[in-house]
């Protein structure tokens, strides 16, 4: 089949199972909610849903399997298989990045916990169609992210600093996006910071610990989300035997709207 | 009578009205909306009306007579006499200051039209109830008040720079005032900028136009937000034979409360 951008999410999902689509999923299917993914043995989902809990703006949580071992999430899609249906996986042992594979289904255990959290793309779609430019996509890089100085709540085994993603804008602007984003809490919600970047232990916006470097222009100021890296540096700190990821811009494309994840 | 803080807005209407109560409304029937008072002779109205209409940032009408003359406002308050019931009215003949007065009763005429403007005392109430901090209310003087660049919307013969107050601000609180100042349109809204003063043509924080200078702490950003000041300086460029508004900080204390502006 044909892939376009305006392709559905469930055929999408299809044609990336099938191995028709291998690629980052940023700008196909517009106006669907894409989700970081984290699979984890059962022994540590709790912990890890307690850090997320604990942790909304880093980790919202937008969906997690009923019980270790399924392979569908209730409400995220339908025909849905989180072991195939996302372009790319990685998978970590004891913490350190061991694989980068297209499937999990041959590695898959009835063990398994799978969880998705929300991501930026759906504020960035609330963002650009209120007219806002967001630098990263004008430049064609990844969004820049740094490790702040902001401790998360610990829960178990699970802790660390939140990462924090940056975008330029001018005052009015980021007034106007903290009134937007403010809508969506379950993807980042209104940003945690703007200005000054060494009040978040941030000495070198050129230099970003994860992502790419974006110009800022006269009279722009930094602003600064709660970014969904912060759950997989905890991971990595936390070192699970066992932990599967979603590669970044692989993301899971869920059935559900942007729209739907406004609260107002 | 004895008049306490607590005092009913019907309460304080009448007590002014007797020549018992004189001074700043700040601190009075809390929880309920006070308003900024502007009083035209009737050919002057319809452009006035307008000009709020086309910067309601700066000009939120949240009463206006129904006819000329009237001494009522429809929905503001039981009993109110809006001659009298104002502990300190300005009156100005051509564009300038001519005298301030107890009440403008004597010199009502048919021909007068009455607004009222919301006013920062409305979100500075919600801002407080937070838990953030207004340094000018710390410091017990009034909010420093600026002549920006930023041009409003001419009308008729009215026209003019809008005016700014500013209130220092950590940047994560200044998120949250834009959170809560974003519920309230009906009192000038979310800020209008945070940050370099200079890209509102603002030299000299120390130097306010209006109020007093604050002091602002280090980390701290200025927030500025549009400042019911504005149609002041709008009526004193277009120079009406007559206009009679309230006495800064003398207030019109109104029965509607103010989480009853909140659109959310």
């Amino acid at each position: 089949m044909s892939i376009t951008s305006s392709i559905s999410p469930v055929e999408l999902r299809r044609a990336i199972r099938a191995g028709e689509f291998s690629g980052n999923t940023s700008g196909y299917s517009p106006g669907f909610v894409q989700g970081n993914l984290c699979i984890l043995p059962s022994d540590w989902a709790a912990e890890f849903l307690q850090f997320c809990q604990s942790n909304p703006k880093p980790c919202p949580i937008i969906g997690m399997a009923t019980r270790p071992g399924e392979r569908t999430i209730n409400n995220l899609g339908e025909d849905l298989d989180i072991a195939t249906d996302i372009p790319a996986y990685r998978v970590f042992v004891d913490g350190k990045l061991q694989d980068e594979v297209p499937q999990v289904a041959d590695i898959w255990c009835d063990d398994l916990v799978s969880f998705v959290l929300g991501c930026s793309f759906s504020f960035e779609e609330a963002l650009l169609a209120d007219g806002l430019e967001i630098r990263n996509i004008t430049e064609g890089v990844n969004v820049p992210m740094f490790r702040s100085n902001i401790d998360c709540t610990p829960a178990g085994r699970f802790s660390g600093k939140m990462v924090v993603s940056m975008r330029p804008m001018l005052p009015a602007d980021a007034i106007r996006a903290i009134q937007i984003c403010s809508r969506f809490p379950a993807v980042h919600g209104a940003p945690v910071h703007f200005g000054n970047p060494e009040m978040l232990g941030i000495t070198d916006l050129a230099k970003p610990d994860f992502g790419d470097a974006v110009t800022i222009n006269d009279n722009e100021v930094p602003v600064f989300w709660a970014c969904g890296v912060t759950p997989q540096v905890a991971i990595e700190q936390a070192k699970p035997p066992l932990c599967i990821t979603h590669s970044p811009g692989c993301m899971l494309v869920t059935d559900r709207r942007n729209s739907q994840l406004a609260v107002l």
